[in-house]
């Protein structure tokens, strides 16, 4: 345990870099903010170092006690380090998890074509863990899933599920070779209801870019085209709700309504 | 068609106090921004007053000959009373809908016990308006469905959704009287995928306040509780896409495995 006083300190420093994407490239680690991603990073991820402040010490003690490498410093010095608009005094460097195998994958993957905002791009990252997907692939033009509001949205699950970054069109051609059925979420698809009872557990779900849907590109791969059905004078439905309700209407057994002689 | 030059303007101070929920309540109207909203605002309810950018007055000709009622002001006039971030030149005055008739309710309904955050409001009456929900109530507790933040999050479906605002306990226990099945989603529920095959359209689906959940007296109300099935090691999900995949889950026919036998 090593008390540091300055946000100078190149140690302090190196995990305030951490905000930044070139950064995190290099080192290969990401920066984790409060006592509740803190405590999920050292118990299902590598914490590298751990930064808290000094006169909470004592309330942190037993976070602490499961690092290998503790900073502590000034409440100020913490802040600086921080993002949130409200810091309690406690970060993480965490290293990145092992990503996405697409070879060996088993369950449902999300695939997300261009999603932009990292609110967005976490919260249907946490929707993924929770809906039982075994992981997510990223187009180059995502939000990083491992900037602060991307890691902050995804209440973790950044630490848990498996992810996978790159250009998508040659990784959903292998994951069609592997047998996975590949499912674009687009305006004027096949109404939801009428294509999916038997998709079974491995398919990829492609939700578009916000502004944009799915590239077209992307499209062309994909065997089934499906779109939720919008009543009202409603036009579309936040992306995320969109993509949560795709997410566990397409894994059969969750969702209420659900034939049980034919669900998987 | 009037021009003012200052935002010292009494008919621009007045609508720019419609950002106050007292003046909402007073006047009657509140507030929308930018050309989507508007266009929106004129199409399907009763616009008072459009203030537009005078500089900009042409590209909003076709929005401006639909108005009774229109004020042109320079662009820095119309900014100081939009709420917007990037505001685009133009904001209208909005008489509030007709209120939702709960004796007369046919459809589901959504219902929110405390969902403070304006964000969440709006996205899940946006929801609820796409998922062919009747209407919604809203507790004292709740974000102001009129607020520039929560209208502008349900994409204008405020403008459309008919809107009921009180005191809930009365108000479920009369639609339990109509027939109505009162659901509410609850951590520790019944498993979604077990409970919902038969519900048929009228029913009311409680969603309780992002930190609490939903409060003692309302649950006791209701008579299925139910919970969306939570894997890995997600603790929650975004309250705003629990709501979506439960309203869309729940309105049989809307979602893929749907039994089409039983489906209502």
């Amino acid at each position: 345990m090593i008390t540091v006083h300055s946000g100078q300190n190149p140690r302090v420093r190196a995990l305030r870099d951490l905000k930044q994407a070139k950064v995190r490239q290099e080192t290969g680690c990401f920066l984790v903010e409060g006592v509740k991603l803190c405590a999920e990073a050292l118990r299902d991820a590598e914490v590298v170092t751990l930064l808290a402040d000094m006169d909470k010490a004592e309330a942190f003690a037993p976070l602490l006690a499961q690092a290998s490498d503790v900073l502590l410093a000034p409440g100020r010095v913490v802040e600086g380090v921080c993002e949130a608009q409200t810091p309690q005094g406690i970060a993480a460097s965490v290293r990145f998890p092992r990503p996405l195998a697409l070879s060996a994958a088993q369950g449902p993957l999300l695939v997300l074509d261009g999603v932009q905002d990292p609110g967005n791009a976490g919260t249907m990252l946490r929707t993924a863990e929770a809906a039982g997907f075994a992981g997510a692939l990223l187009s180059p033009q995502c939000a990083d899933a491992f900037a602060p509001k991307t890691t902050r949205a995804s209440m973790g699950s950044v630490l848990r599920l498996p992810l996978w970054r790159g250009m998508l069109e040659e990784a959903l051609v292998l994951l069609a070779e592997e047998g996975y059925t590949l499912v674009s979420a687009e305006l004027g698809g096949t109404p939801f209801q009428k294509t999916t009872t038997d998709i079974g557990a491995r398919f990829a779900l492609v939700i578009g870019s916000e502004g944009h849907g799915v590239s077209p590109a992307v499209s062309a791969l994909c065997g089934l085209r499906v779109s939720l059905p919008m009543r009202g004078r409603a036009e579309s439905l936040n992306a995320a709700v969109a993509a949560g309700i795709l997410m566990y209407g397409l894994t059969a057994g969750n969702l209420g309504g659900v034939d049980r002689e034919t669900g998987t």
